[in-house]
């Protein structure tokens, strides 16, 4: 018989996913006290949250346990490489219904636990809770190593966009997987476990970008907040962003534009920046422009070739 | 008609829950970036998570969404102070669907920040996303100013067990709201809005206490977690534990015996503590002493009167 969450037990579940984590040396309390206590050299810490709720962000028919945890991790650590910052550790939270298996529940772990390390972050604590459809919560945190934090609010006209990462494929993959397909199998896999540019982070913000953000609600629908954070326009030239061939196979496929993919796909958390003309890192790729608002072009206005985007606005909830 | 997040989207709740919160001078960076960015002057930071679900920890019928908010802030500030820990800022998770009245959020919203304000922290961000059940994540962060943090570990023999704070009121109001009744309001009340003695954490640090817990699964619970970490034998006196009168009103008028309240029930965040027996502070009650381990009392074991408690466990999910 399967063991469920019924039989483990709330501490048994804690016991099972907390041992052999591996600890940074900055993890001066880890799991199993009221509280972690973490070592924060540079005096200022970097905090990112985010809920991901079963039959929304996930589905269990779509996506394995581990690959569910994998993401959870990454869209955290996405937002903390954001700020141009270096991910130190993390938290979660855990819902989950008593007949869940618990090897779900230690595969999802898992799924967090190895994306962390991929950066070195170590798991410093944690909540298990029963609920009737899985929740995961995940809060990161970061160091700046004494640099500034990178903003949304620091466009400045005359600033050139740049990105680097995927765009559009992890919304190819739903699409795909809507109709009931399980290829081309790089977009799927793109949806399941996305792969943020995480090195890039740091790297912008050494190179001295002027604003960041990670693309998670759709690249039109980021660059729209650090222009409104900005006060300042952003045009998009559409013939600089390459359509790679999955996206042009899925479009195809379903009869989408693979523009709107790219333009309004959130979830593959890119890194989006503006930088000097001159300090554009090697390995991104420039789209476009920032100027000041006009009459005609209020502040907060992001254009595709100079008109108005009509296409898919990127993705909010209760929309 | 009642306005719904449905009509108010995310971004629009977003902008009306962090419109005039109060920013502490620690928070460099506040919310509507990628992450938040909090200053950390004590080099190192205390850090706990807790997942509240509709259904398990409150009840739309039992609880207004204020009284959520202010219970969902209170337990994480709890486990802060009850690491010996001064509170200094949150973030918050919010999952709700489409049709809750948006006065709901802004109101559980209210409750977290005047929860929070009670001890100068500041909210420095937040996630909302859309699930069919209302879902509150809280992660909260604390300075020591320079202390040792207090561990469930240090316990000694020879030590005295001690309180400050309420035991088994919350449970007793969950028992009148399970029978359909209202009152005794003060059992209720505590069931809808713990009242932590925050202030009573950092002083117990300053006072040398050799371990601390708050007690949130239950005084037997959260004692063997103590000796557990300590691997030590606690022994509770029943004696010293007054029942308060209306906690013997709920007993005579539901047939449960008053002590099991007090022994068994959590989610008043009292906190709990061993301190030398001069170490003491005024306004703590004594009520039991920590010894070795032998071969009747292996370490860990927790005794009421010198006998095993036969009553209920205390809570722990999936049980």
């Amino acid at each position: 018989m399967t063991e469920t969450l019924g039989g483990t037990g709330e501490f048994g579940l804690i016991e099972a996913v907390t041992k052999g984590l591996p600890r940074g040396e900055d993890v001066l309390v880890g799991p199993g006290d009221d509280a972690a206590v973490v070592a924060v050299p540079d005096g200022r810490m970097v905090i990112t949250t985010d809920l991901l709720i079963e039959g929304r962000h996930f589905r269990q028919d779509w996506s394995s346990a581990y690959d569910v945890g994998r993401k959870a991790a990454a869209q955290n650590l996405a937002d903390i490489v954001a700020m141009g910052a270096r991910p130190t550790s993390l938290v979660t939270g855990f819902g989950a219904p008593a007949d869940l298996p618990t090897s779900w529940a230690v595969e999802l772990n898992q799924g967090i636990a190895d994306e962390a390390e991929l950066l070195g972050v170590s798991i410093v604590g944690g909540d298990v809770v029963q609920s009737d459809k899985v929740v995961v919560s995940v809060t990161a945190f970061g160091s700046l190593d004494g640099r500034a934090p990178v903003l949304r609010s620091g466009a400045r006209p005359g600033d050139e966009v740049a990105f680097v990462g995927r765009l559009g494929w992890a919304e190819a993959g739903v699409a795909v997987l809507n109709r009931g397909f399980r290829s081309p199998r790089t977009v799927v896999d793109a949806h399941r476990r996305p792969q943020p540019p995480y090195a890039e982070g740091p790297r912008a913000a050494i190179s001295g970008a002027s604003s960041m953000c990670d693309v998670s609600d759709g690249l039109i629908a980021d660059l729209r907040h650090i222009a409104d954070a900005s006060a300042v326009v952003i045009d998009i030239r559409s013939q600089a962003l390459a359509i790679p061939e999955p996206l042009q196979a899925v479009a195809a496929a379903t009869g989408v534009e693979a523009l709107t993919f790219v333009l309004g796909g959130g979830d593959d958390h890119a890194l989006v920046a503006t930088f000097e003309p001159a300090d554009v890192p090697d390995g991104w790729t420039v789209i476009g422009s920032v100027a000041e608002g006009n009459e005609n072009l209020p502040p907060g206005t992001v254009t595709v070739d100079g008109a108005a985007y009509t296409g898919a606005p990127g993705h909010a909830h209760f929309g």
